[in-house]
């Protein structure tokens, strides 16, 4: 019996945390996608070092039990390389990706998924946007180079997605692009775009220590190993630029005004990270705790936020009201409030959930993937 | 110069509030849907006694102008027939729609928009989908009929779009279906999504008798010229219905238990408007006081919610937590708390916003409209 299916092929790059969790839920939803009338078919995967290839991209996909393979073998630290002699895929160094990938995406059209961080990506998505194929992103830096690159990659935007570069799986870009195809035209945006500084500026308001809460979130687990990384707040700034360009703003990345939760002389390449945990950090105490109570007096409460208006972008400190989604706020949930004609201020959209994990960024990344089923023809499978 | 543009023909049905309004959303927005490569071509427009088309409908459209005087005549309350002799269309009754359809759908793939709030558009609608045809729906009818009727509509799922059934522009329905496709299991959903009674059951909170504030919300034009209308929970209930069936419940209106907010014997069969006004609805005073009060005394809210969970959809008041996103919940807006896997309890995704408006609801369609733009093919226009 046959049956009218979509073929998708995908070729990931990065098989890090985001990564092997996308993999895990493709074998987990073959059934599911069996009834949408879709089948996703993992043509290639590649690490920094290596990229393994079906035989023929045209005919074979890798099995499921080749992906979990895959992805115990991330689990366990290793290498790609050591599938090498599987004889169930072709290997190359990652030095000919992008060669490979070319000539893949002159017989194929396939979804490109960069869950890696790297920023060297951005040229071989763009040429396989360019030769007709899809790309889907968790990977922010892709977004967040030269707007010459952006303006380069967007040539195509129907095939290009990225829900997990923002707030995780939270449907902010989706909706976001909604409102504007709809011309309901955005004025504002503020959101609480990490989960870590949203739950350090919720602990502090209840009056601990700033020093204590980044050391806590530190031993949670909700920072990384060094918390200067969240603290610097270039990864929201990141998030920011991305939100910026969709709503058409032309800037950069140093257009941004930034605020660093820490001064400069208790950066990384200043002080050694146990240095600033037991005496930097402390020193920073005082100053948040005479923020948090001014703007307690004025019924406000402190939000590291990213604010999207009048063409700017600016990411900091700032005073919101106590009973607005944002002042709410409790834990590492991400927020955006979004004011446009039809969400007038004060009655924003909201939208507001986790904003992190491997799980539900794959989630957003996978749900980018089936959106891009209307770029794919149907094909006769025997079934 | 030639430009490589998508060509949408769109044939509205329904131009009451929101069909006229989204008219005028197309107008408005030519110069940025022209910026995205797509043109949207109105190329018929149906009332409940006319349907008007192009001469031809595969090179013609109507102009800008025809469509702002569409837009007047319907302002003005009159019926389309006025436009029989503009010379710009060819007018049929409404009895010949279905077959002057068809006869459309087999030279032309179009976008049949269903604005109307009639029970009757689902067998055309199906018709035209399966005939290649897409539909975007603000009108719940067609969704809400038997589920067989439901079924043989959704054998096309992406060429059909009704994100404005629920919750008006929300990004409820593309949200939903974003964490359905990527495997992610709702386990429950609670929704108030009616402006009307979301406005109702935050006012009595405050202490304010439910018949003074039933009488205010119809003053102040939020309820139905029947307040009945709403707070019958029938609307609720629709929607709450088309959430179920997405999420794979098989039930029809009947297997939805419905707390109405006023008695059988209080009915319009039973009581006149005024009488009801006057003497029917301060009867209802106490009840919704003692409930408001014992839910106080546990630290809870009275919200009037569609609950999704375990295979039922139950709707009605309920008592929620204080400090949630529908505890919270003050005015009109619609909120809906969605838990998953990746949302879990206590922290669903929350989606809150304006969820009633002939502009949000129209904006809804049209970015609907717009997402259906990859079942089209590119056309190279002169330009």
């Amino acid at each position: 019996m046959s049956k009218k299916m979509k073929n998708i092929p995908i070729i990931l790059m990065g098989c890090g945390g985001v990564g092997r969790q996308l993999l895990q839920h493709v074998v987990h939803c073959r059934p599911l996608h069996n009834n949408m009338g879709i089948h996703l078919r993992v043509v290639g995967v590649c690490d920094s070092k290596t990229f393994l290839v079906t035989p023929d991209v045209l005919s074979t996909e890798f099995d499921d039990a080749f992906l979990m393979d895959i992805c115990q073998t991330k689990s366990d630290r290793l290498s790609l390389e050591k599938h090498f002699d599987s004889g169930k895929c072709e290997a190359s160094p990652y030095s000919e990706v992008r060669r490979k990938l070319n000539d893949i995406a002159a017989r194929l059209g396939f979804v490109l998924v960069d869950c890696s961080a790297s920023s060297e990506t951005i040229e071989v998505i763009t040429q396989i946007v360019n030769l007709g194929g899809c790309t889907v992103l968790a990977n922010k830096k892709p977004l967040t180079g030269s707007m010459e690159e952006f303006d380069q990659l967007f040539l195509q935007p129907r095939r290009v997605r990225h829900e997990s570069t923002v707030g995780a799986g939270l449907p902010i870009i989706a909706s976001l692009n909604r409102i504007i195809s709809s011309g309901d035209e955005v004025t504002r945006i503020v959101g609480s775009l990490s989960g870590t500084l949203g739950y350090v500026m919720s602990e502090v308001e209840n009056g601990k220590p700033f020093s204590e809460v980044v050391k806590a979130a530190k031993d949670l687990g909700y920072t990384e190993p060094d918390p200067r990384d969240d603290l610097s707040g270039m990864d929201v700034a990141r998030k920011g630029l991305i939100l910026a360009r969709l709503l058409g703003q032309r800037i950069d990345m140093n257009n941004i005004k930034i605020e660093s939760l820490y001064p400069d002389k208790m950066g990384p390449d200043m002080m050694t990270l146990e240095d600033f945990l037991a005496n930097g950090l402390p020193l920073l105490d005082n100053d948040i705790e005479e923020r948090v109570k001014k703007a307690s007096s004025d019924g406000k409460v402190l939000r590291y936020v990213c604010i999207l208006q009048n063409s700017t972008c600016i990411i900091g400190i700032h005073e919101v009201p106590k009973d607005s989604a944002l002042g709410r706020l409790k834990g590492s949930d991400n927020v955006v409030e979004i004011c446009s004609r039809c969400y007038a201020h004060p009655n924003p959209l909201v939208i507001q959930g986790a904003g992190a994990g491997n799980d539900t960024t794959a989630a957003g990344v996978l749900a980018d993937i089936i959106d891009l089923q209307d770029q794919f023809p149907y094909t006769n499978t025997g079934n």
